[in-house]
């Protein structure tokens, strides 16, 4: 599966945010993942419609990442959205080129979460303010994967940035559905192919081994679990 | 009661649409109504934020007009909203610059009404997909109003856009709240100040007074069926 990171930022190397999240993606990803930064590959705002075509074409799953001022995108990606997204290539005759990728959302949010609802500072939900993406998704026939939302970034702590880390690369590189079985196989695939001679510690591929070992052990006593409930029921 | 409409549209020379609104907007409409076209005002794209803020204070009613691609509007709108709506002015700590005023949409759409509805072609509602501007108004305190969607345009009967006309500039002129009453007033107002030598017909004054009564005696009328409804409820 390839997936494809369009960022937009009117400034995205001062966003520290979004300079995490890009960092993140390391060179082995990068086989299989390509990170677009409109505004550094269009500086003077002029959109090689056929090239992000093209670029389109080669990608499984589309992610817009960008700061969500206003409950949008940033000017370029609309620009974006407008000059590429045409008739004949993304909606009507003919118009099929996206149908059956995948379109996700990564956005970069200010305010906290409890003020994205009825009665919060912000009066409505992420679900609700992302509408005009979910009817994009639904007009292109994508299927429209729910958003992944960092609220407060620059609040959290080292160990929340560390998880928010490996949810986006799983939001990035993992195959649909996204469960705990898949999230799982693929924190194991990832564990097993990481370059020991990167951890600084003595005892790294002890660490690494044990984790496996007590996620495989984790999942064989929840597969049980979930077998006494289902002979219960039945 | 001074309105600003505020266009965006990336030709708006060759829209019929826009063109048939702008000129819509007689120059003794002006006098409380201006008209301020993104495009034309900034080709190269570099906003003014303090003229634009000096604008917005001293209009009443803003109404963001445009064509609604990919749900939203064109870049240079959200530019604006991005780069004028700033904290400290339109939102958050002394931000109540615009707080009152009303926010309205005048929405050219390609797609037929019927589309926007679950199981329709589009699949969302106008209401749905405008979220963001009203949660745009609901931050920095002003009021939403109803938008103008103005649903194909190049397919409207010459009669349809009569009726749209009025429907517009009733949309920029009118004063809350948008009732029969009010709209009736709005007209015989409108009719009343006619210039009577614009109009290429022989008994054009004898034609203004006609409706005028008309309007008059259907109101006479509808304001006597009411007296009756309430006392038979009474």
């Amino acid at each position: 599966m390839k997936t494809l990171i369009i960022i937009s930022h009117p400034e995205v190397d001062q966003s520290s945010s979004q300079q995490f999240l890009i960092q993140s993606i390391s060179d082995t990803m990068r086989t299989n993942v390509t990170v677009h930064i409109l505004e550094k590959t269009y500086p003077d705002g002029k959109i090689d419609s056929a090239y992000e075509q093209a670029l389109l074409k080669k990608h499984d799953r589309i992610l817009f990442q960008f700061p969500f001022y206003w409950y949008s995108s940033p000017p370029l990606l609309k620009k974006w959205q407008d000059e590429v997204l045409t008739e004949h290539f993304a909606f009507g005759y003919r118009g099929d080129k996206l149908a059956g990728k995948e379109l996700g959302l990564v956005l970069s949010i200010g305010i906290a979460e409890k003020e994205y609802q009825t009665g919060g500072q912000e009066g409505y939900s992420i679900s609700e303010l992302t509408k005009p993406y979910q009817a994009l998704a639904r007009k292109t026939k994508m299927s429209f994967i729910r958003p992944l939302s960092i609220f407060q970034f620059a609040y959290q702590s080292e160990q929340e940035k560390r998880r928010l880390l490996v949810r986006y690369q799983q939001y990035v590189t993992l195959k649909r559905p996204d469960s705990l079985k898949t999230r799982e196989k693929w924190m194991i695939e990832e564990l097993k192919t990481t370059a020991i001679d990167t951890l600084k510690m003595d005892n790294a591929e002890f660490i690494i081994n044990q984790t496996i070992d007590q996620i495989e052990d984790n999942r064989m006593e929840l597969d049980e679990l979930r077998m006494h409930i289902d002979n219960f029921h039945d």
